[in-house]
This record gives C-alpha cells, structure tokens and sequence, in this order.
C-alpha cells in the first residue's frame, strides 16, 4: 500500500517531496513548437532554460523529477506560481485535482502503470498563457513520448493550436493510460473467470483479493478526474481557448467511460467472489457427501459383523449352516437399499 | 466480455475503428421522402450520393458498416461533421451519449442482440436540417427495418414529419429492442426460479451468473440512455421542431421503465442467489442429519457388541444363558430411544 | 411475473392494448354532480354519453376495461386527448406518471390487489376544465365504489368542490389502497417472525422470499407515485384550483409514509433472512455437537474393546482375573472424563 | 410493529383516532405565564378554558390524549384549524413533519420511551400567534413536566421570551428524549458486545436482532426530524421571531447528531452480525476439529485391532511371542505420528 | 465507546461539561504578536489576561480544559459569546462544525490521539477581529505546540498574518493529525493482511473488529471536517481576509483526502474480512478432508476385517491357507484404490 506519510506539522505552503527517494539530478526539457517550427533542448537549471524563449511560440516545460525541492522552488519564484502550488507538486500523495489561480491553471494527476502489480506516479500540468510546465514524478515519461513525438513531427493538428490544447492533450495521454490499464485487468478478470467453477483454490481467492485491492486503488485515482475535467470545462479561465472546449468535453466523455468500466469490473469481481464462496461450499457439499455414503454404507454392517463376533456361549446362529451366508444376504441387501436410497435422494 | 480496446496515445479526432475486423464492402442507403412522395437507393459512395439530392424532402442516409473508415472521413468532409464526432462513431466502444455541436446533432447508442448470448452494436444517428445520417455497426439492420417499412407503406405520421421525427423514430427503435431483451431475459429468470428451491445444483449457479453478468452489460448500455434522452429534451437546438418534444418525453418515459425493469432484475436476481445459497446450505444440513443419524444409531451398539467380542476369560455375562440376548435388548432399546429422540429434535 | 410485453416495433402512437384479453364489453359510466343535483347513467358508447352533458355540473367519466382500443380512440377523438396519452393508457406496462399536456392532466398509476398473492391494475386519470375521466384495466372498480357513494351520498366536502378534488380523490383511495396492501404484509411479516428463530425450515425460506418479491413488486408502483404527486404539486396548471394545494400535500406525505414503510419493511425482511440463514447454521452446530459428542464418546473405547478381541495367543491380560473388569473401569472412565470436558466445552 | 392501519377509504379531513382505545376523559391544562406572571389551570372542556385569556400572556394549551375526536374537533373550530391538521394530530400514525398554515405552524413528533421495550407516542405542536396548542397521545406527558417547571419556577430564559420559543422548547425536549434512549441503546450494544466473542448463542442473535429492529423503529422517527426542522428554519412566517433562529439552528445540529448516532450503531450493530457469525463459523471448526482429531487417531488403529481379531486359521503373527507387544508398538505409533501431524497443522 | 451523555431536560443554553471529571485548575495562555514582536504569558483568570491586550498585535488565547464551567462563563462574558456557543464548548459530544455569530466565528473539531486505542478531544476554535480564542478538553495540547513553536520562532508566514491565519493553521493541524493516525491505522492494516491468508484465527477476526469500529470513529470525526471547511469557505464574514481563502481551499483538499482515505481503508478493511471468512471455510473444508479421507480408506477394510472376525462354524474362507493373504491384499487393494480416486478428486 502506498502510504500517506503527512507532513504533519510543517506549516502549510512548505514544499516537502513525499515519495521514495531519488538521487538522481532532475532533468529539465524544454520544447518550443509553432507551425513551422520546432526547438526541444535539455537543461539542468532552469534559468539558463528562460533565457531562450521566444515570446511567439509555445512552450513545453517538462520537469523529469519532483524529489528536488530547489529546482521547484526555482521554478514557482520565475513563473510566479503560489507556494501551495508547490507544495502540492512535490507532496506525491496528492488527490487528482484542477485549480484555478487566475494567472495559471494547475491539474494533478495519478499516472498508473502495470508491471506484474501496479504503481502510480504523480503529473502535474500547470498551464499559462502560452507555456505548460509539467512535473513527472519518477524518471521516465513514457506517457508523454507519444505527444512529444507527434510534435515533433508536426502530425495532427497539435502543432497548429496554442498552450491550452497541448495541456488537454497531456491530460488525455493520462486518461488513456487508464484504458491500457483496464484492459489488462479485464484480460486478468476473464483469465480468473474461466477457471473459477472448475476450480476453485486459495490461489483464486488471493487472486481475486488482489484485483479487488487493485481496483480500489484505480478507483481512487480515477474518479476524480471526472471533477477535475468537469472543472475545467466550468472555469471561466481566459487560458482555455474557445475551441479546446469541444476536446475538454470529449475528455469528459473518456474519463466517465474509464469510471464506468471500473464500476463494472468491480461489480464482476464481487460476483466472481460470490461464486468463489458458493463453489467453495459446493465442494465441501461434495466431501461430505462421499463422507456420509461411505459411513452410512458401512457402519451398519460393521456393526453386524460386531455381533456375531461376539463370544457368547449361547448364539444360536453361529452354529447355524446357512448363518454365514444369511448374514451376508443381510448385510449385501443393507447396503443396497442404501445406495438407493442416495440415488433416489440424487446423491450418487 | 467486450475488449475496452483503448486507442492508447492516438492523437484526439483519430479514426480509428476499434470493433471485430470486416471486409465486406460499406453499403450506403438512402430514403428520401415526403408526404406523398418516397425514393429508396443504394450506393458505394456518398458522392454519388449527394448528387442526387432534393432540398424539399427529408433524407436518410443510412450506413452500414464503421470497419472502413475512409467512408466516414469522406461523410464528415461532405457534412463538414468534426473529426471527434467522426472519431466516436468508428471507435465502437462509446459510452451512449448525445452531443449537439450546433450545426447538427449526433446521438451514439447500444442496440443490443440476443441469440442464447448478449450482442450489442453501436449506432449513431446524426441529425441536421433535413437529414438523418445513421451508422450501423455490423451488416445487417433489423431494428431500422420496420421504420423503413414504415416510411416505405407511408403507414403512421412518420411520412408528414420531419427529420427530427425520424431521428427519433430511430432511438424509440433502440428502446424498444431493450425491451424485447428484457422480456427475454424476465422469461428466463421465470424458467430457472421455479427450479430454484426444488433442485438447486452447479447449472443453476452457473446460470445465475450468467444474467447477473448480462444484466451488468445490459445495465451499461442503458443507464446512460436516460441521460442522452434528457440531454435531447434539454437542448436549444432549432434542429428539434416544437411537435416532436411531446415524443421525447414519451421515449424518456420508456428509458426510465426499461432501467426500472434491469434493476428490478437485478434486485430477483440477487434474492434468487441468496435462495441458491441457502437451499445448498439447506442440502448440506440434511447430509449431515443423516450421516449424524446413521453414526449415533450404530455406534454405541457396535461399541456393545465389541465389548462382548473380547477375549477375556474371565467375563461372566458370557456364559449366561440369557446374556445374547440380553445384548440384542439392550442394543435395540439404546436404538430405539436414539430414535425417538431424534423424532424429538424433529430430524426423523 | 408480470410481462412486460414491449410493443416493439409499432410506431410511437400506436395504441396498443397490452394486458389480458378480455371480451367483455367495456361499460362507461357518467356521474354528474353539484352541491344540489346528482345524475349517474351508464352507456355502451362515449357519444351518447356526451349528448347528455350539463355545463355546470362537475362530470366524472369512468371507463370500465382498456381492452377495447376503439373505445379509447373515440374518447380520445372526443375529447382531443394526444394520441400518446391513448397509448399509454391502452399499455398496461406503465411506470406510474402525471403528465401536463395544457389542455389536461394525465395521471398513470397502478392499484394493487392482494388475494393470496399480489395483482396490479393500471388506472388512468385525465383532468380537464369541469371533467374527469378515468379509466381502469378490469372489470370491477372496488377502490372507487368508495368515492362514487360519496358522491351519490353527498357527504364530506366532494359535492361541494371541483373536478381538480375529484382527480384528487380519485389518486387518494389509489394511495390508501397502499396502506390496506402494506397492512396485510405486515401481518405475515409478524406471523413469520414469531416461527423464525424457533423452527426455521425451507418453508420460511420460500415466504421470505415471494415477500421479498413482492415488496420489490410493491416497491415498483410505490414509488413513482412521489414524483407523480410533486409533479402535480408543481405543475403550473389552471385545471387544480388554489383550495386543492392543501390536499395535494396531504397526498403527498402519505406517499411518502408508503414508501417510508415499504423500505422498512425491507429492512425489516432482510433482518429475517439474515436471522434464518443463522438459524439454519445454528442447527447445523448442533447435529455436529451430536455427531462429535457420540463419536468421541464410543469411538476410543471401541478401539479398546477391539484390541482385547484380538486372537494373538500371548496376551496376559487376557487371563487375569480382574482384567475384565479393569477395561470396563478404564473403558468407563475415559467415558466420563470426555463428558466433563465437554460439559466445559459447553457443548452439553 | 405498530400497525399502519390505514383509514382506507374514508374521505380525507375525516378525523379518526388509529391509536389504542382509551376512555379516560382528555385533560386540558391551560398555563399561562409573562416574565412575572404564571397561572396554571385544568379543563375538561375548551370553551371553559378560552374564557380566562389574557391576551398580554403566552398561552400554552396541552391536550393529554387524542382519542377523544370530539374534543379535538371542538379546539380545530375554536382556533380555525383546518381538517387535515386534526386529521394528523388524531392519525396517530402520522410520518414525523412540520407545516405551514399561514395562520399558525404544525409539528408533528414522535416522543419515543423505553421501557425493556420501545414504545412510541405521537406529538403534535401548533404554534400560532402568542399561543402553542400541543397534543398527546397517551395520559403522560414526562417529557414536557421538565419545561412546565421551567415555567413554574421562572428558571432560564423561557419566561422572557415568546410563544415560539416555547414551541421550541418543547421540539427539543423531544430531541433530547432520543438522546437518552440511544444512551440505554448505547449502552446494551456495549453490554452485548463484551460477549459477543467469547460466548455467542441464539440468544445473543435474538438480542442482536431485536436491537436492529429497534433502530429501524427509532430511525424511522428520527430521520424526519432533521426535515422537520430544516422546513422550520426555512419557513418565511412571522410566527417565529428573529431571536429565535439561532435556537432552532442548535437544534438542527442535535437532530442532526441524533441520526448520526443512530447510523453509527447500525454500523455496530451491523459489524457485531458478522462477528457473531463468524464466532458462530470458528465454534463450528473447532467442533469438527475434535471430532476429525478423534475419529483420525483411533479409527486405523481400531482397524489394525479389527484384522488380528479376525479367526483365519492361518495367521502366523497370531503365534509369534513378540505379536501382541509389536501391535501394540504399531497402534501406538501411528497415534503420535498423527499427533504430530495435527500439532504441525496447528490443529492442537 | 464514548457515552453521549445527553443533558436531557436541561433548558438550552446550559452549560454543562459532558467529558470525564478532571479537578486541575484551568490554564489560561495568551500569545501576543506581530511581525517584529511576541509575548507570551499564562493565566488562571480572564480578567488578568484582558488588561494586557495590545490592539495592534494578534491575540491567541488558548484554554486548557472546559470542565470548569465558570471559566468559560467568564470568557463568555467578556467577549460576548452566546450561552449556545458556550455550551457547545462544554459539551463534549458535539458533532464538528462550523458556524457564523456575525460578530466572530466558532469552529468545533475533534482531535483524535492514538495510543494502542483511539482517544478523542473536543477542540473549540473561536476566530473574532484580531483574537482567537481555542479551548481544549484534556490538559496536554501536542498539536497546537507545533503552531506555538512556529510563532515563537518566527518561521513560515504566521507572524505575518492575521487572526484568520493563525485560526485556519489550528484547523489546519486538527486535519494533519487525522493523515498521523491513518498512517498507523494503515500500517496495522498492512501488518493484519500478511497474515492473513496464512493463518487466521480468532485473534485477526477480533482485530479486524477492532479497526472497523476505530473507523466508524474516525469516520464520524472526519467527515463533518469537510462541511466545516465549506461552510467557512462559503461564509460571506469579513473575519476572514481575501488572501486566506487559498489556504482553506488547500485545507478542503486535505480533509477530502483524509476522507478517501478513510473510505478506502473500509474498503480495504471489509475486502480482509471477506477474506478471513473464507479462509476460515477453506480450513473447514481441509479438515473435512483430512476426516473424509482417513474414514472412508478404514471404515470398508474394518467392515471386512470385522466379517472374518465372526465365529460363524461355517466358514469355508477362514480354514483355507491363502484366506489370511487374501483378505489383506482386497484390503490394501481397496485403500489403493480409493486413494487414487482421492487423488482424482484433487483431494490429495
């Protein structure tokens, strides 16, 4: 489970990293893009990255890292961004959310990734007038490759439209992730699911306990980017352009689908747990019912054979001719009336 | 279960086609048709299609088949249609929802199918000014049939209204077939309750699971339909003529009846589980009744008669005369009582 | 169950009857009344009906069966009453619902019967300026009966009021028809209650759950009747008079007293299911403790007497003298002290 | 359960007693009190009692028993309270609610007592201009004694202030009369939870499930009272003063502290259900571990004892002068082979 | 479980102490700042502290205990509190809130304290123009030594800021302390569900308990904390400056992720009990087993063992050679074979 460690007790408004510990320098990327043209450099301060920009084209600032405080530091003091900003960027337990301040609009967001189990990263997307700055936790950025590559060459209509769609586009590369991961679950549910009548053991149950484990932790990383979107889509900002509004509710639409699809997995799961226990019973219906046939069957007749194994002087039978075999007729049509009676009581 | 089959880090307004793979060719019809006139054609192009237009009657142009994407682009060309919109109706694992992007209206949906399992397909029906474009996902188109029949025979109001009739027409007609859906699966609920407490096994519990699971994906297509439908009545489109409201109305009647039906389902259905699991639990205690029956019967007695079949020299009772056959007394007494106290404890 | 039976196909509009067939004529009965005068006839035919009319008189029309589609048309033409209306009062299937169409008011709603198990009637009431017209779905008109003699009595504040109290009248015996059904089910709700915890058996079982059915059943025409009665509350009307809001209120909050005691009455029965299933597995734990008490008891020295049954020559014990009596103290008290343990265990 | 019975059929504003017969006589207590004045008087008739007001005084009338119909009847006439008010106050079935009449405001409560069982009592409160009229069920009146020495003896703030705050006043004694018996309530849960663990039976469960249904009982008059309250502080009437407010947000606050306790002991209650069960579940393991323990240690040994008294002639080991010793070294090794097991099993 | 001790009957406004008996003598602390200066001094008596008051500096008062009603009578007095407030302060089972006297501000939160069980604390802040004034239940006051701290050192901003600043940093330190204990409460989680699967007993159940009903009061003192913050946030007062409204929108994300927190660990927390139940049933059905197993290989070869033990005269099979030989290898051949059919069964 990840935790949540607070900061309980630093004032508020002190940045503080709260995830694993890195030690690696935080890598900082820079990418300016118009219709024609295209710059993308690497940088290791962030004041020799503002020397270079050129007021006309949009800017990409990508932040590889958030476990070095002073470089966010530097950051919020050039763009003017309010401590508390800061402090959510660097805290990785934040809730996924979207604020507004006037001058800039923040999203923070849970990046999933599957490798055998799952983890998540923490984005944050801050947007203004004609520049995304965006804070990836770990080193990596896979999610974002894709959009960087489609800017650098030129394809789609990114490179045609202005700050506010490259954030969205961010964003989306984030909900998307969320169909990727779902689409692993649903293959691992359906794995789970033929196996689960016929065969039902412990493995299945932990397997199950940790989907359910597993969508929990989607769930909360999904559910609020519908308010985040939604959010977006109702905020007054003059950052957002007037044709970005048909993606934002596109995004909207993308995201209740992703709910959606976890709502449905999760109602899967606990029925696939239904079915678990009751063929879980089912089994033990089974044992005991061979239990029951075997003991019934046989201690009737044991305890006959008991009887004429006593050692009384005075038992007639036993000097008997026919007393051997009769014996045995009643004991052979014991057991046959018995296993009758299971047939007819469809235990057999 | 239908793959989410997510377009993970496709540009937004990618068409993409995301459903099973077909070849056949993508066939276009169109109907158009007035009070006293109607013309029905089929093309493989949409210009040739369009070439043929005439502005005082009402147009439908249905498509069959999403696979071959290049027929959507050339429609959203020809119908200026934005690319998200193009985007959602290739990619067929929409939410059903309803858009209006001013210039034209475009509602997507779930027909659903039942042949022993649950299909479904997507639909879109596309409303501008005088038109109705409708895409269908596989090749085939029963539920379209009858309105076509209708306008066909010019039967009903349907040949005096307008295109917003028609596209109406079109959704009333995806409501219905969940009514016949539900109908079918209400039957079946019948067919396996009336089993239920009589003869509960594995099959049933199978079963069981089976329509809970239908219910989950019937329940997906249908929630959201409410919504469209609403969302319909609400908007200030011109599209939507004042007449037609009154039958909005009427189809979000029939929604909220259809999603009133699924979840009374889904309520019988989880009170059937429960029955299942208490009638298999009903089936165990009475195994264990007759095997705790059958053991307390014979055990003491055959501990009796153990007893007597010891060795020992020196055991009095052995040679009494009446010492067998006070053994066989006490033993059928010690029965006897056994078995009227489990009359008692109303286990007999 | 009941069927839903979707007119799947016909156009909207289509007025289709949807319940059982039935042949009998369908009867039409008109009261009129004011303060001082009161008229009551009955016709086979709505136009004979109208040519009687008397402007100043509140006119109550009561249609006695659905069946007959032609019936409704004429009504429908008569009185120029949309042709949606006439549908949905021909199809049976109906979630109850009030709807404004200017010229009248139409409230759908459904009267339960209970005899042995649980029927539902479909009742339309239209409200227009001086008039009400009702229709109801069998021959009989039991909840009615009630209000008709009332007016043919002239008691309460009915002959003294408009139609608008009529219409009110009208759904006010629907909703008290509720409290008799509920007070019924609370009967047997008690009467099982007392057997449960005492003798539990699959009898029980099967009560809890049809009542459990037909609180979902009940649940179904409860609750839609809120909404119908707010809606008419909230309607802006000039058919319901200013004097009426009062009882529409009143209507209003016994409603919601229904559906308070329907839900109760579902916590109520899930309380019970859960307090047989633990019966069930009480019982269980005591075929077990006997099951367990006996084989513990008798197994152990049933081994002992096994081994002194053995043949093998060299056995000393065999030929003491007191050897026999030795295994019976042993035998004895081994008996006795599993007993003391038990009696700790409290399983005796 | 308290009986709904409903008044089916009888005309609305028909005043009809639903409670209990009683034929005491109704009691009137007339008090009328300013800062410096107090005067308490008894009637058995209204009229008696309207003839001594002092209009410069708040009057409080307070009706002890409400199935007299004619009495409160005469008091309707007397302060023109409308028929359905009466109706409510003499329906003592009535959800907990308030209204607005313009000329005077009604709340009607459920005073709730606990006497080793829940009882219930309905209250009703009319407040209009200087005056409260209050109405109680049965011939008591505990709760309202504590305000009526208040008065008496001049004590807090209630002699300086207005008939509303005397309403008031007596709606949150009722609130406080629940907060006493969810203390009893409280205090059973923590008296039944010490051994819940240690010893469950069938009496724990019975305990168990009467309490939840106690808590639908108290939920069902407690949930209202939130409502009731809201309605009040909403109410736009001149009958409660300005000063008077910020008395009923307190009680809002209580009220609202009442149904949260209330949801935390049906959590409890909910969480003890399952302990309970599951106590119920490790009785029943450790159960069969005894009796698998035991059937599994002597029923080979007892077969092994079975075969060497078998009466085949040609056993060798019979004669061998070490048999019987080595038997005995088998049997007993086989016992604490699977003592050993079972101890590895933790099953010992 | 804590008592909620209503002060039934008591008129409102009352002031009553509700928590446990302390006898310790009221501290009084009042912290004077401004940017440059700071004083700090303690009080038994209000009085003396009031002479002190500089108006240019913020004023902290801080109350250590509210069981000496007089004191905070006295407090009352002097700044004009009203009697509710003041008895909301005493009282110690309040549910947190939030609420506006025009004139100052009142916020009532529960601290929550965990040493192997959880404690709760009654905080009252009360925010006026330059002052707050915080009562605290027991005599310790860990949280706000942190804030004490920060003002004594001058760090962060607080010496920079106003009374609402210094009022939001106590809430502000309330909300961290609940992410401390869900920290820990996370951690036993972690630590139970290791444990889980492996090996469940009774001791996990009483655990598992044990964090339910530490969530139900965690839950209970955490979600009013966001209505609290709404409300603040949403108050038209002019107590609180512009420049504050960012920190209690920061303070609201808090207290919503406190609370997906809490609601995660419930999930968390009934997935493990799910979980243990069915691990307890996968123990039952592994002892059922081991006794199925061990019965039915002896109980057919003890019958056998027990026919030859029979003294019939006539038994042609005892007197043959290989008959000893015989019956042992039918015996061993029986015990083969239903071992492999156990083995079959996967029950091996």
């Amino acid at each position: 489970m990840h935790s949540i460690r607070a900061k309980t007790g630093a004032p508020p408004g002190t940045i503080l990293y709260s995830g694993e510990t890195h030690t690696a320098k935080v890598k900082i990327t820079l990418i300016e893009y118009n219709e024609t043209e295209f710059i993308e450099k690497e940088y290791f301060d962030i004041t020799d990255c503002i020397n270079n920009f050129d007021p006309t084209m949009v800017k990409w600032i990508n932040v590889d890292g958030v476990h070095d405080v002073t470089v966010i530091e530097k950051i919020g003091k050039q763009f003017t961004i309010h401590p508390l900003t800061l402090e959510d960027i660097a805290n990785t337990n934040q809730r996924p959310k979207f604020e507004d301040y006037d001058s800039y609009l923040v999203s923070i967001m849970k990046m999933l990734y599957y490798d055998g189990e799952l983890h998540s990263e923490q984005l944050s997307v801050i947007l203004t007038e004609g520049m995304v700055i965006s804070f990836q936790e770990a080193q990596g950025g896979d999610a974002f490759d894709l959009i960087r590559n489609r800017i650098r060459q030129g394809k789609g209509r990114i490179r045609k439209m202005g700050a506010d769609y490259l954030a969205y586009a961010l964003i989306d590369a984030v909900v998307d992730c969320y169909f990727a991961i779902l689409e692993k679950i649903g293959d691992r549910i359906e794995l789970i699911e033929d196996g689960l009548i016929a065969n039902p053991d412990k493995e299945t149950m932990r397997q199950l306990h940790d989907m359910k484990r597993e969508m929990i932790f989607v769930r909360k990383a999904v559910w609020p980017m519908r308010e985040l979107i939604n959010n977006m889509e109702r905020s007054e900002t003059e950052l957002i352009k007037q044709g970005t509004d048909i993606y934002l509710r596109d995004l909207h639409d993308h995201a209740v689908r992703v709910i959606d699809t976890v709502e449905t997995y999760r109602d899967l799961l606990s029925g696939m747990m239904d079915i678990y226990l009751s063929s879980v019973s089912n089994r033990m219906n089974e044992i005991m019912k061979v239990l029951t046939i075997i003991t019934t069957l046989f201690v009737p007749v044991t305890f006959i054979a008991g009887v004429y194994g006593m050692n009384f002087e005075n038992m007639p039978e036993i000097h008997s001719k026919w007393g051997y075999a009769s014996v045995w007729a009643i004991m052979l049509s014991i057991i046959i009336s018995l296993l009758i009676y299971f047939r007819n009581k469809k235990w057999l």
